[in-house]
C-alpha cells in the first residue's frame, strides 16, 4: 500500500528515491501523482516526506492536479549548463542540482520511473559520475521491487476504482455477448442480417468502441478462435470469420483512458453449439478456477492454489509446467498474477512463486487448457479481491457461459 | 533508416545489441519486429546478421509474425537455474546462456528495449557479474542513441504507413469538426439540439471513438480553452463547456492501433467567431507556420528554423526561450520535433538543437503563442516529411481555418 512507502524505502536504505519522467505511461509516477500528465521532469521522494515534482514550465498547470508541491525547473540555468558541457552531462548536472536543492548530496537514491533502457543505462553511469556522494541504485531483487511491493496490497481508494473498471468492464462483455448473439449461421459462416460474416476484427473494434463508452482503452486484447485459441498469447487475426462450434478465447485487459487501473479477464465462448471435446476440457477448466477461488486465503503461499490446479489437471491427464516443463499443450502458464496500475503484478502464482496471498491483493485467477493441434483452447479468469475474511471474492461479475446462442 | 543499423552499431563498437523484452510497448521492438506482439523475452542482433528471438513457448506464434527466427526459452532449463540461484540471477544466467547460443561470449553488447527503469539498472548489474567478459552497454550520448539515430530517417515502407496514418487522421479531424458544427449558441454556451451543452469530455469521446473507425488511437490529446489553451500541455477538464469565441487549442497525436506511427497535427478553433487579439495572434502564428515550412532544406541546421520563428515572434513583442528563459507568455517552445514510432524523435527543433535536417525526415513544425492570463493560446502544426528536393511537403491535409461556424 501506499501508506508503507517510507518502511519499503527505509528497508532498502533509501534516503530518497527519484522517478525519472519520460512521456510514456509511468505507473510509479500515476501512483504519486493521482495520474497527472507528466511528460518530462523529476520526482524527488525523500524519505518521511511527501514527493516533490521538478517539471517543465508548460506542465506546471497538468503536474499541479497531483496535489504535490510544483517546481518549475527553470531553462535559464539548464542553458548555462548546456554552454560549458555536452548535452547529456548537462541534464546531469541539473539533476544532481536539483537533488541538492532538495538537501540531497550524499547517501543511497532508488531510481525509478519508465521508458527508454539505453538511456536510463547511459544516464545513471553520468549521474554517478556528476555526484560520486550519492549511490544510485535500481531493484537488486526483480521478484521484489519497492513499488511492486507496495502495489501488492490496495488500499480503500485504489479497490473502489479497480470495482468500477470491473462493473465497467462486465458491461462492456454484456454488450458484446448481445452484439454477437444478434448474428446467425448461413453455410457454416455467422454473419449479420445483411449476410457479410463477422470477422474477429469486427468484434474487436466493437469492443474498443464500447469500452471508450465506459471510459476503458483496450490494451491489446486477445480475441482468438480454434487453432489460435490454443495459443495462450495469440491475438487472433482479423480477416478471420467467426464460425460456429469452436472455441473462442476472449481474454479482455482493459486499463482507465489515459492510464490508470487494469482489470482482467477472459471467458471461452463457443458460438451456437460446442463440441463434446471443448465442453468437457470447458467442465475441466471451470473445476480448476472453483477449486482455486475456494481454496485462496490470505496468509497461504501463492504456489499452493497453483499446485492444487496442476494436480488437479494432470490427474485428469493432462501436461504442466510441473510434468512437462516448456509444454504447449495441456495447462501451460500460471494459475494468475496479482494487478492494479500494471497488468500484471506481485503475487505471481507461477508452482515456483515465492510469494504469499494477502489480504489487500487483487490477483487474476485463469486456469485454462490448449490443444492447438486438437484446434481449441480453453481459458476462464476472474479478477479476484482477497478481502479482510481472507477469502477471494471476484470483482468480475459476468455470466461463465460457454455457449453464445446465435439469432435463429 | 533500418538498413543503417550495422553501421550504427559498428559506430558505437557494438558486437550485438539486445532488446530486453517487457509487456510495455517498445519502439525498438516493434521497429526490428514488425509489430508482433511478444511480451517476454529476448531480441539478440549480431552486427551484420539478422534479430533472432527467445521468446516464452506461450509467444512463438505471434513472434513468428516477425518473419524472423524464433526460438523458445526452454523453462527445462530455466528452472535448473532456478533451483541453485535466486531468481534474478537465475535470469541473468538465462540470458548469459542464450547470448553464448548465439555465439557471444565476450566483445560489447548494447541494451536496448522500454520498461522498468529500476528492474533494468538491478538487471544490467547481474548480467555484468554474471558474465564479465561482455561489456553490457547503454547509450552514452542522450541526444544520439542508435535506434533514434535509424528512425530519424524514414524508409518508403514507412513513409507509406505514415502517410495512411495521416489521412485517417484528416478524415478524424473532419468528422470532428461537422460534429461541433452540428451545435448551435444558447445563452452563451456550446448546445446541441435537445439544448445539452457540450463538453470538452463529449468532444473527446467522439474524437477517441472516431479514431478507432479508422484503425487508430488517441494517446492523449489536449482540446483546451481559454486560459487553458495558454498552457501547451494543458489537456483540457472533461467537464469544461465549450464557450463561442474562446481559442481552443486541438493536439491529436493519434498511433496506429495496438502500437505503431503516429501522426501529430495541431489546429486552434474559435467556435461561431474570433476575438480580434486572438485572430491577430493566429495571424502572425500562421506566419511562422508559413516561414518554416518555405525555409526547410535538407543540410540545414534544424535549429535555424526556430531561430528564424523567433526572430519574427520577438520582432512581433512576444518573449521567446531565447529572450526570456523559462517564458510562461510568448512563443515558449520549440518549433517541432522528428515522429514515426515515437511522437518525439530526432531532429529537435529548438534553437539549441545540434541536429541537421535531412531527406527522409517526418517532423512537426508547430509555432505557437501563449497568453493563458489574458485566457488563449494558439497552435498550428503539421506533420512534414522531407523529401528527395530537400523541402518539407505537410502530410496533413486538414484546413487551417480558425473559425469553426456554428449552427444557425
Amino acid at each position: 500500500m501506499k501508506s508503507e512507502l517510507d518502511a519499503l524505502m527505509a528497508k532498502r536504505g533509501l534516503d530518497a528515491l527519484i522517478i525519472w519522467i519520460d512521456e510514456i505511461y509511468s505507473p510509479p509516477l500515476d501512483y504519486l501523482t493521482n495520474g497527472a500528465h507528466i511528460t518530462q521532469g523529476l520526482l524527488v521522494k525523500k524519505q518521511g516526506a511527501a514527493p516533490i515534482l521538478y517539471v517543465s514550465p508548460m506542465e506546471t498547470e497538468e503536474a499541479a492536479k497531483s496535489g504535490l508541491e510544483v517546481n518549475a525547473y527553470h531553462n535559464a540555468e539548464l542553458y548555462e549548463f548546456y554552454k560549458t558541457l555536452p548535452i547529456s552531462k548537462a541534464h546531469a548536472a541539473r539533476w544532481v542540482q536539483i537533488l541538492a536543492a532538495c538537501g540531497i548530496e550524499s547517501g543511497t537514491v532508488g531510481v525509478y520511473g519508465t521508458g527508454d533502457f539505453a538511456y536510463i543505462i547511459g544516464r545513471i553511469s553520468e549521474l554517478r559520475e556528476a555526484q560520486p556522494n550519492i549511490n544510485f541504485m535500481g531493484e537488486p531483487d526483480m521478484s521484489r521491487g519497492l513499488f511492486k511491493e507496495a502495489y501488492e496490497t490496495k488500499d480503500a481508494d485504489e479497490l473502489m476504482r479497480m470495482k468500477s473498471v470491473a462493473a465497467r468492464t462486465d458491461q462492456a462483455l454484456e454488450a458484446t455477448w448481445n452484439y454477437i448473439a444478434a448474428h446467425h449461421v448461413e453455410d457454416g459462416r455467422v454473419v449479420d442480417d445483411a449476410g457479410s460474416p463477422l470477422t474477429i476484427g469486427d468484434v474487436k473494434r466493437f469492443v474498443r468502441r464500447t469500452l471508450l463508452d465506459y471510459d476503458l482503452e483496450d490494451t491489446g486484447m486477445i480475441f482468438a478462435q480454434g487453432r489460435d485459441a490454443g495459443f495462450p498469447h495469440s491475438r487472433g487475426e482479423a480477416d478471420t470469420e467467426l464460425k460456429p462450434g469452436q472455441s473462442i478465447v476472449f481474454d479482455l485487459f482493459p486499463q482507465e483512458i489515459g492510464g490508470g487501473y487494469f482489470h482482467d479477464v477472459t471467458r471461452t465462448w463457443s458460438l451456437g453449439y460446442a463440441t463434446p471435446e471443448v465442453e468437457e476440457a470447458y467442465r475441466q477448466v471451470m473445476e480448476a478456477y472453483d477449486l482455486s477461488v475456494e481454496m485462496v486465503r490470505a496468509g497461504m503461499p501463492a504456489k499452493d492454489v497453483q499446485i492444487a490446479v496442476m494436480d488437479y489437471f494432470e490427474a485428469n491427464g493432462h501436461a504442466t509446467l510441473r510434468s512437462h516443463p516448456g509444454t504447449q499443450e495441456g495447462y501451460v502458464h500460471s494459475l494468475g498474477h496479482g494487478l492494479g496500475l500494471n497488468i500484471h503484478e506481485a503475487p505471481g502464482m507461477s508452482h515456483v512463486s515465492p510469494d504469499t496471498l494477502r489480504t489487500g491483493n487483487v490477483i487474476s485467477i485463469e486456469p485454462g487448457l490448449y490443444y492447438p493441434d486438437k484446434g481449441f483452447g480453453v481459458r476462464v479468469e476472474d479478477t479476484c479481491y482477497i478481502g479482510e475474511d481472507g477469502q477471494a471474492a471476484p470483482l468480475t461479475g459476468f455470466r461463465k457461459d460457454l455457449v453464445l446462442p446465435l439469432k435463429g
